[in-house]
């Protein structure tokens, strides 16, 4: 945190049009000056997607006749790179990226270009948290705003650990109804899921993902069961995909290859 | 592994009619009954991305007059996910992705479409590797074939442990040149990355991503690191994003919060 006001970068995967990172807007009202960088279109599921073949373009985007911020060709980790790289006057003290609808917890998380956002700003070094609300049609948002103001005020205070992004899930609960703040792991149990087949009418077969509910595990230091418990998950992540527990019995299994 | 011939799921992120995965099925000859399902279009840095809004097509192709294998309207994790789900006779004993022309190695391993698709098959409980040939340009092919052969083979034998894909990259030098295998970490260092700015006749700005030479680092258990120094490396990788080793320190922190 600067002297100055502190600066907050602001992006999603919703697209730069969305309620939900409108609604970021309004919770950094008191809480430092704030920059709009996202996808233009929508960009769900992209996963830690970025851009290397195309060039990405980046549009000024008013609303009420006022600047509001970039709009980008790109994706929710592309708009952090170009953002902290070239668009903004200096480094942000702060990433938040959201706010989405639908929450974005277990294997999901590996999906979620919000998140991935969230992360692709701890890699450079910026602390950062990716925000979801337990809803995805007509999501309650206004409930939303407090914690945010909350936990951006605390992130700019403390600051993370190097490298790390939290991963913020709100149940979709009247305030009163929440139970608290949760530290919790991501649940890594698979989905349920499977495909519909279905045929055009060419006679093209065609496929949709569906059924993909989560198989049900009780451990509620779970993301998932802290958030249907009715508590604000919060999720430390860190981009380190090695297996370290496995290294030790690999490198012995590997002996076997040679 | 059945008692029958394996089954090998071969797909990648560079499309059906890439080289690469032509050497895959080269490999596979004398190790079992493999199906190639992959993207039909070049999906690069796509991440770990997923369709959920778009249904999936799937077209059967030919080569050389006989069945080769689907061609998927989605990336390499919806080739994986519609593989096993819908369109092989049987849960596959092993799934290769690959090979890709250039490392996967340090953060690059969070932006690969190629590494996805393993991790896609680790989620869903088979083992998996992604292999990467360290040259973009005319990638010498024919050399890798040889190693993926003997690692399929033992990967069949030995098995992974649940949820753990590896990630296989390999230097480009002569088979004479090689110094063994060795398992390494994910690197974590940041890249010296920066945007160029230019801009098109209408004078509208586009930005290319540039300049992405990693910091260096000399840990010789790093992915990058043995595969400069001539070794195969070998990353086993788990999907628990979970920042395990801050949970403490976070949960005292969060005190502060409430």
């Amino acid at each position: 945190m600067t002297a100055n006001r502190p600066l907050i970068l602001l992006t999603n995967d919703d697209g730069i049009h969305a309620e939900g990172i409108r609604y970021l807007t309004i919770a950094m009202e008191h809480v430092g000056e704030y920059w709009v960088v996202a996808p233009e279109a929508e960009q769900s599921a992209v996963g830690h997607s970025i851009t290397l073949y195309d060039p990405i373009k980046a549009h000024e985007i008013s609303k009420n006749g006022s600047f509001y911020g970039y709009g980008i060709s790109g994706t929710p980790a592309d708009s952090v790179k170009l953002a902290i790289h070239s668009l903004l006057p200096r480094v942000p003290d702060l990433v938040i990226s959201g706010i989405n609808n639908g929450a974005n917890v277990g294997i999901n998380v590996l999906y979620s270009g919000t998140v991935s956002a969230a992360t692709e700003a701890a890699i450079l070094g910026v602390p950062a948290m990716a925000v979801s609300l337990a809803q995805k049609k007509n999501p309650p948002f206004q409930w939303v705003v407090p914690h945010v103001e909350r936990l951006a005020l605390w992130l700019l205070k403390f600051g993370l650990p190097p490298g790390v992004a939290l991963n913020v899930n709100i149940p979709a609960i009247p305030p009163e109804a929440l139970r608290g703040y949760k530290l919790t792991r991501q649940r890594l149990a698979k989905m349920r899921e499977s495909f519909e087949e279905r045929e055009d009418p060419r006679g093209n077969r065609y496929y949709w993902l569906s059924g993909e509910v989560p198989i049900e595990e009780s451990d509620d230091s779970l993301d998932a069961t802290a958030l249907n418990d009715g508590f604000v998950s919060i999720t430390p992540l860190f981009y380190d995909l090695t297996a370290h527990s496995h290294l030790q019995d690999l490198a012995t299994a590997l002996k076997n290859l040679t």
